[in-house]
């Protein structure tokens, strides 16, 4: 557990090796072209992220920040081993970050950090005028989502929640088939997210999965802060990973938007249960009582007559699963059987296998750039949602996510939350885009 | 189509053909225990169970009524071919069935009728003393299950909904695993009758399935009636298949109940372009408006604490499925992909195949009686159910499906789509049991 006084301690000691880390600006002034880059939270998921950014010859890293010396230290190893020029490292406290995008020929950057600090930090970032990208779940509640859609709208600065899944090939593979029209008219998706995090939300402090069973102040990477929202809030926590992909199938904000949702939650004991088998029932976090359902399920109405299932499972041992469903009047996609009926191609009224599908419709851009994925994380999904962004940022155009998806994406959990408190009523949702979605297109 | 006078003219033809076809009473004096059954209803459902009457040696089938020739044809030549007593036989339109209710030793009635006419013949067979069977839905409104619920008590004779789902082979080994606590504590479930029924809803007016889109009284079978209640109603029209397993497993009625539901509906597509792509765009049918929606999701609360998902998708070309799903702290069975999860078990954190775990857990009943079920439609499920009716009726014993199960199973109709009328608000489920539900055990 860490002091306050220790956290001073380490802040002063980074930042007295501030001037010597420093890069030297000339590197990008002779590659004009480059994107100069600022990474807020160096935590386990932004040095990933680093990871890809140093290996792209596009990207200048000019700096980090963090609050945890331990994460800056992490990222200062990665940096050494991969021979980068060290880039500016702000461990400054909470609002650190702010001295990070004073920066001023700071192009981009990209957010990392707990969810309760996405806002802020996308608003600021914007408000700097750099190119914004964000780790999923941007916006906590409706009127953080709207403050977000406002700040781009008056910045002119895009921002693009990092929703990776989105670009998982066999993914990208249903969604050419659905452009291709092979689904015929889509009528019901689904989705969600079903991993079981128990130990990830609980570690010993020290490792960050599957090592104990604290939470909060006593432990170590997401189980620090992701765990409390188990304990406080009832609704589906992380909905981004399963609407992603199925918003864009069904042209969300470009021609059709979600007009109500409704949830459900079962009781919860998966994450209590977990504390108790593994460290006993006299652990103090054995009287911790968890608001969260061990499955939360929501349904979601579309303007177009569509119907999106989503469901957050998370507590519960089970195997990992986004449970996508695809269907429309001519077939439908699943991925937990990986299977596809099409009528009237697939030689009989019964499942084939997914495989040779997804090949035919395997997606142009990962036929061309899949061999760059090969060391990116979640199955090289994390290479193409840094490049788009990217690319984004060099061609000063719109990224294919923009603020209108994040928020739209995010405001799922605090209405499910919202649904849930009202007893299992359905919430209308919010049009972000305030009517322009009529007219978008993709 | 057939008009009222020639319904008119076979009914007086098979009229004058019972004093000839009327069964010698002297087969059941001499067998005493032998249940003496009729069947109301010998559409092809009822004919199934017409055959698997006939092979039963405990059962002495007295009578059997139908309001078309056809049927009443169809069934007399099967019993022919079986060399089997000619029953007495009641063609007499609408309230024939009445007469058959008259038969004074009587024991038991199989009702095999479209949906809208459960209730009314329930009601009847029970105030006449007749155990009573019933294929499922009984039931179309809320008022209706009530009706039948106080009936039942007031009459004392049980009624039994012909669910045979209940008794699917990996339905019952998953119940088996339940009972034995493999799962741990039951925390969600899911299921639901995904059936592409097109071919069902519509015919020629001659060949049952797959064979032209004319439905009422243009066709033939259950397109004469079921279809209708695409035309006029939008809800979870088919929702005991699905439910009936999972309210086993969570005991309903039996220590817990159903407390709230609500449901969401897709738009409308797979009828009509059914019709359009099989008949032309320019056939009659094709002008007609289906309310239900292609794929309705329905989501329940129970007293417990478990969530249930049921989901109907009969409109649309997709390979059959229930979709079932049984997962408590422990971990999970899903049947679309054939697999099981169970911590510390499983050897791996991933699916296994269920099979060695269903063969494991198989039910004992199934053990002993399987290769009895041979013969038998859906896959011997329907033995079982017939059988625990049969049974019940010799013990004078109460089945093990009752009227508050199938009232209950069947009310989640009427419940969604008053949950629908409603913009998708969760709707009160009734006590069918009036408080007993916490007493009563399995």
């Amino acid at each position: 557990m860490k002091t306050r006084r220790d956290f001073i301690k380490s802040t002063a000691m980074i930042g007295a090796g501030l001037s010597i880390l420093k890069p030297s600006l000339s590197f990008a002034e002779t590659q004009p072209k480059k994107v100069k880059l600022g990474i807020i939270g160096v935590g386990l998921r932004g040095q990933s992220h680093l990871s890809l950014i140093m290996k792209r010859n596009d990207v200048e890293l000019v700096a980090i920040c963090d609050v945890q010396q331990r994460m800056m230290h992490m990222s200062m190893e990665m940096i050494d081993k991969m021979k980068y020029p060290m880039p500016q490292m702000f461990l400054d406290g909470p609002y650190g970050y702010r001295k990070l995008l004073e920066i001023e020929d700071l192009d981009a950057v990209i957010i990392a950090t707990p969810w309760e600090w996405h806002k802020i930090m996308c608003v600021d970032a914007m408000k700097a005028k750099k190119y914004t990208a964000c780790e999923v779940i941007t916006g906590m509640t409706v009127e953080e989502c709207w403050e977000l859609v406002k700040t781009s709208e008056e910045t002119g600065i895009p921002m693009m929640m990092l929703e990776n899944v989105c670009y998982r090939r066999d993914v990208m593979a249903v969604l050419n088939m659905v452009r291709q029209n092979v689904f015929g008219e889509l009528i019901h998706l689904q989705g969600g997210y079903q991993h079981d995090l128990r130990g990830v939300k609980f570690n010993d402090g020290i490792t960050a999965y599957n090592s104990g069973v604290e939470f909060g102040e006593n432990s170590f990477s997401e189980a620090q802060w992701r765990t409390a929202h188990s304990v406080t809030r009832n609704g589906d926590l992380y909905p981004t990973h399963g609407i992603g992909p199925l918003a864009m199938m069904t042209n969300i904000n470009r021609g059709n938007r979600f007009t109500k949702l409704v949830s459900y939650a079962s009781k919860s004991r998966g994450l209590h249960e977990y504390i108790v088998n593994k460290g006993g029932a006299n652990h103090p976090n054995a009287k911790v009582n968890f608001k969260l359902g061990d499955v939360i399920t929501t349904m979601i109405q579309t303007h177009n007559g569509e119907t999106i299932l989503l469901q957050h499972d998370t507590n519960l041992p089970r195997p990992y699963s986004l449970g996508f469903r695809v269907q429309g009047t001519n077939g439908l996609w699943m991925d937990i059987n990986k299977s596809i009926y099409i009528e009237g191609i697939s030689p009989q009224h019964q499942w084939e296998d997914a495989k040779p599908w997804l090949e035919k419709y395997d997606s142009p851009r990962w036929r061309q750039d899949g061999d760059k994925t090969i060391d990116a994380g979640h199955d090289g999904m994390d290479w193409f949602v840094i490049n788009d962004f990217i690319e984004a940022v060099k061609s000063r155009t719109k990224p294919p996510q923009d603020v209108y998806d994040a928020v739209t994406w995010s405001a799922i959990t605090p209405l499910s939350e919202l649904s849930l408190q009202q007893g299992g009523c359905s919430v209308d949702f919010p049009d972000f885009t305030n009517g322009k979605w009529s007219e978008r297109r993709n």
